[in-house]
């Protein structure tokens, strides 16, 4: 469907300024931790969606279905930096006003970072060239109440750097059947990964990692994974027989989704 | 009252290892956004308070009050890092083991970090020879949904320099009257700060002040005051000028509770 010259109507409709129907990539920040993931449900489930809350309050604003359409649907408590949302507006916010607009009408726990104007061909799935996931854990006898809602708690001691030799073995193109949960819809389960650390500041460790795409619970099957590497329970070499195993058994178990943050994606133009 | 020799009764005594009663110093973390403060409140007050919350879980855990007492008495929605709790008991819970064994009992926004055992005489308010509490600032055009509990979001511009120099007019012995919220019950309002600096890691910017004892407001008055300094309305050395002053007028607005963190409070011996 050609909106492009559909006029705008609602919130700036008085001024008799309507304009052409402009399609915005929104780089979105938001804390997982109220919001059931990022899609929305079915109508009978009353569940706060990132997807539902950002098509209502924007609708608030412009008036419009702005119909937001997310490059990665985030699980239910899995946070982000830099998910790109794609709405379709005749609103006349002006762009550079668009984040400080959104953001007066949007709850605390999510922030649109920028707006850019993209062709209406621009698809946030199908563009996305690459993404970049971060898991950060708290790695102290210690729990702390500040970190508690962004990083897993591991009371246990870990070995930072074979955890970091494991993750090297995931780069390249693989089969990563192993580090797929059951009820994924993927065609194929070979994926491309262009990074993968893991770094710690103190006792805060992260786990960093770019794909070209990931599978359902990749990252946190990964992680469950590299734990049992940190606890000395796995040698790093055994991270290439798990991806050859091709078994989700093979690996390790998922780790919760709240140390999980997508931090960027990238296009390609 | 000498309670060295009363034996212990509650969840250790099973074990027919009643010890004397030991005064532990407590290092506690929170995250103040669910709390009304550290202090009790009167009974008709259903209000959550750290102080309320650490006497009736640890109660739960030793089977007595330990009659928690703290360094500082945070206000409702300030942070801490390095709270100074005084407790007293006569569980028979190794010193090593309770962190783990207090954090058990704990919400998950409070937190104990470290145990010392201490001489009955030990008073944490009396004592404490200093403190620092940290004041944190985001200073970008858009919020930021992971930052929002721990700090106050400054959307215009800041110059970092110009702060940094009006705080170091607070350095040295002053009468802070001009920095004290009216209800203060302070005897004298004279305090000496030992290090007062602002420094910026990308937007997040930060106050830390090291004193030997904070009015009422206090911290939150000077950050009020250094956004002015920051904004270009106040010149460095007019902080001179306020504190010469005396009066609670010359000085900027209070800011909000949940930029502010009581980090450590410093002991003689």
């Amino acid at each position: 469907m050609n909106q492009e010259f559909l006029s705008g109507k609602g919130g700036e409709r008085e001024k008799g300024r309507a304009m052409p129907t402009r399609h915005l990539k929104l780089t979105v920040a938001y804390d997982g931790s109220a919001f059931h993931g990022w899609q929305e449900q079915p109508a009978p489930l009353q569940v706060r969606t990132v997807q539902g809350v950002m098509r209502e309050r924007l609708q608030k604003l412009t008036g419009e279905d702005v119909s937001p359409l997310a490059a990665s649907r985030t699980d239910a408590g899995v946070h982000a930096r830099g998910q790109v949302v794609r709405i379709v507006t005749a609103a006349t916010i002006p762009l550079d006003r668009w984040p400080q607009a959104a953001n007066s009408v949007l709850p605390p726990d999510v922030a649109v970072r920028e707006a850019v104007e993209v062709p209406p061909a621009f698809h946030p799935i199908l563009d996305a060239t690459w993404k970049t996931y971060a898991y950060t854990l708290l790695n102290s006898p210690v729990r702390s109440p500040r970190w508690r809602q962004y990083s897993l708690h591991v009371p246990y001691a870990l070995e930072v750097g074979a955890m970091d030799q494991a993750a090297a073995f995931l780069l390249g193109t693989h089969d990563f059947s192993s580090f797929c949960a059951a009820g994924s819809g993927a065609r194929t389960r070979t994926r491309t990964v262009y990074a993968a650390r893991v770094t710690a500041a103190g006792p805060v460790l992260r786990f960093t990692i770019t794909a070209d795409g990931f599978l359902y619970h990749m990252v946190r099957i990964i992680v469950g994974t590299l734990l049992l590497v940190g606890q000395g329970k796995l040698r790093p070499p055994a991270m290439a027989e798990i991806l050859a195993a091709k078994d989700r058994n093979a690996a390790g178990p998922t780790a919760p989704p709240h140390g999980l943050c997508l931090e960027q994606v990238g296009y390609a133009k």
